[in-house]
């Protein structure tokens, strides 16, 4: 990617942060008070399509497959359990100060951004060879040689422009706090870094309590928490943030072909959202974490490059084996079919709810020319859409406000509605399509005569006249889940 | 209460808290590790329901409510925002030691359970007296004259049963954690211990970027946390929990009348739910916190008494004014219609989600007797039960499953639906009784002749004929939220 290239695409995340901004999707964490790093507030256009798109998971999960069923687990949980999922031992990012700045920053991190400039500058195999180096040396946790990279490769400091730097140190990346009152009786507990593992201490109660058979899958939609120290790119990577993972228990030995079915059943999820397939590619793993066994990253083409939304890890038995150890409880399954007990392997299909969120935003967002003039929208899937309709009176007298109200009576049970009648018609057009609504419904004086309204199309501008009795077909017709499980 | 009457109904709590381990609503945190103590998961059912309970509230106030808008704002807030909500110097718990058993407990407690004592042998009076001489002391902050007060009473710790206590100290409630990487960068940030101030500063985002005019309402449901020291009675009180809250903002000097409306309108609301008058109460508050002009519970008379689901508060401008001293940014509405711009009084009404989820399974857990039968079930409003509809083919064979799955496939879009071959039909009706299923729809020889289904209904046991193309339309009369909006 060339320079300008880079900077027109930081362009249109700066447009798509300042839209979310402005439209009342997205706001900084306490702004009045400056904002705080790496977290970020959902607004009320913001918090509806959130919703949208976590239901749309959740039905799609649980709905759609009857042998998968949900659970919610808090975010404390007891703190051995990160002990036996190795995060307390293995969560660690390799940080490094510069003497002279006193700034701090991800060693690792540092490295990428120097082969990108390789890369940049047309010398891929520079590039790669660094990386490789970054990669054996991160493997083997040999921090000092990875210092002397540093130093070597000339990899300063951005704002001292020195590499004068500390030694490299581990930093555990849970946050932690005390629970219980002081002294004695308190305790360290962590808020979970990942949603999975009160999947997996549960894995036996839901077994038995919802009566479940492998093969069997438990779905979840949570908040997790990571002490990211180069927190950036918006709510792509915040320290505070919602997974959607699901855990699919199997027969040992028939994991590959489950971690198949998932990967395609997955990628095939986000077609039928409306995310057109050149933007998606599927990044298969090559270095392996400890417990996989096969891991795959569903990558969308961001404004900033193609990133990861979502990935699919055969993880084997690590996690239940090693909570069976710590806990000294059998996790185990007896299989009626092959009268066998067994720990099961999983397939773990793992999506941020933030980045999704903001795929589908930055998917959705149209800047476009019409006859010379310039027209914003964004262009969202109607069954996430914030608002699925506004009902607009022409004007604000003979009765239209009235007639226009009851339509929203007809609707508003089954739908998000807006009722506005300020400003001109026009205009009202104009804010709709900025937060994406569907469908404008105007009524007019012949609506009074014949119990018809126009229908404006968000996407096309078009406007067609429809009976009232119509619409509430019409609305269910476009704007249920069906028409994407249909694609399923 | 008499003794006997406690211990009954102390028991009818615990078949609840055993009913929902066994059929998966709520299992303790961690339970493989021995749990984590006040923290509690949701299991498949019990997912489902909170589900139901949260969105109906959410389209209770969102879509039914034309100036009330949802917000979902972060559980991570800049500190200073607790600063300014006064919980960094307020929120405290008095707590005490007692030197010989080396237990700590919450000063104030002790003396409610030694005037509960007073209480339950008859002596109001001297239980009165007691709670008043609390109430006063804890008001003036006097901690060394409430430790006389445990002395002079006698109030000893229930293990080594004397009263050598230690000095009283304030506890803080909120839980801390650090953010940003060690040293230097890393701040002190907390959990949010309500979900409240998230919307006041938010306040002006929400008014502009949405539109709203005075009076509005921003809506939220989100996790909070506290580290509450005597954390008991189930879900009840737990350290992680979750807020169902509104903030409507009104022009100063209306406040009261929107009070007294909002109090009206969400005792309807637990009406509508299904909650029997007689079971609820309006308590309203004597002593008034310090942001506060008037303020009342809804409470529900749950197996250990009558308890706090809901409160309204008129907090006035309290928060809004304090943020604006603490930002310095003015958080002022200038309202068109009388020319003048203010900071905005607040209604709140605030609901615990888990607290909610407890009323709704107490109010329908249901053992009752049937020809000489025990039978339990959950007399759930169809509206929020987990699963609306099981659909079980009499026998496994003749075809019977394949019609069956017919009737899931129509209905699996639009509803939670089970289906079960495996046991007697007795056995699963029990079953579904037991997660509170609604509607059974039993397939046998006769719906191959004739498209014809039994429906049996879980609180009558009751079983009718129907028409499989009824099916769908006899689920959404029954189990859509219409059937509560109706009655709002």
């Amino acid at each position: 990617m060339t320079k300008k290239d880079q900077s027109q695409e930081n362009n249109q995340l700066k447009d798509i942060i300042a839209h979310a901004k402005e439209y009342g999707f997205v706001y900084p964490s306490s702004e009045i008070y400056d904002g705080l790093q790496a977290v970020y507030d959902y607004g009320p256009y913001g918090v509806e399509l959130k919703n949208n798109l976590k239901k749309l998971w959740w039905e799609s999960m649980t709905r759609l497959h009857e042998n998968i069923v949900g659970i919610d687990a808090a975010i404390f949980m007891h703190p051995t359990t990160w002990k036996a999922s190795g995060h307390v031992d293995s969560f660690n990012d390799p940080m490094v100060d510069n003497k002279d700045s006193k700034k701090r920053y991800r060693a690792d991190v540092l490295i990428e951004e120097k082969a990108a400039q390789f890369e940049n500058a047309g010398d891929t195999d520079r590039a790669k060879s660094l990386l490789s180096a970054m990669a054996r040396l991160m493997e083997a946790e040999d921090f000092a040689a990875l210092r002397d990279l540093l130093i070597n490769e000339n990899i300063s400091c951005p704002i001292s422009g020195t590499t004068n730097w500390t030694d490299i140190r581990q930093f555990n990346l849970m946050f932690s706090t005390q629970v219980g009152s002081v002294a004695d009786e308190s305790s360290t507990i962590y808020l979970r870094p990942e949603t999975a593992q009160g999947i997996f201490v549960n894995f036996l109660n839901v077994q038995k309590t919802a009566r479940m058979k492998v093969p069997f899958g438990i779905a979840q939609i949570g908040k997790a928490f990571r002490n990211e120290i180069v927190a950036r790119q918006f709510i792509f990577r915040m320290r505070e943030f919602e997974q959607m993972e699901m855990q699919f228990f199997v027969r040992p030995g028939t994991e590959l072909d489950w971690y198949k079915t998932w990967a395609e059943a997955r990628l095939n999820w986000h077609k039928a959202l409306g995310i057109p397939t050149e933007k998606l590619r599927r990044h298969d793993h090559e270095k392996l974490a400890h417990y996989a066994n096969a891991a795959l990253d569903i990558e969308y083409e961001f404004p900033f490059g193609y990133k990861e939304v979502e990935g699919i890890h055969s993880r084997t038995d690590f996690d239940l084996k090693s909570h069976q150890e710590y806990s000294k409880k059998k996790q185990q399954y007896f299989d009626p079919e092959i009268n066998q007990n067994y720990i099961p392997y999983v397939i773990e299909t793992s999506i941020g709810a933030d980045r999704l969120f903001l795929m589908t935003l930055c998917n959705a967002y149209v800047e476009e020319e019409v006859d010379g003039k310039q027209r914003t929208y964004l262009k969202l899937h109607p069954a996430v859409a914030p608002v699925k309709a506004a009902i607009l009176p022409l004007t604000k007298k003979d009765g239209l406000p009235e007639k226009a109200r009851e339509i929203v009576e007809a609707l508003k049970y089954d739908f998000n509605i807006i009722y506005e009648d300020a400003a001109s018609i026009g205009k009202r057009y104009t804010r709709q399509d900025l937060i994406g609504t569907p469908f404008c419904i105007a009524v007019d004086h012949q609506t009074l005569e014949d119990n018809t309204v126009t229908i404006r199309h968000r996407d096309t501008t078009e406007q067609e006249r429809v009976s009232i009795s119509e619409l509430h077909v019409r609305l269910t017709a476009a704007c249920s889940f069906r028409t994407i499980f249909g694609l399923l």
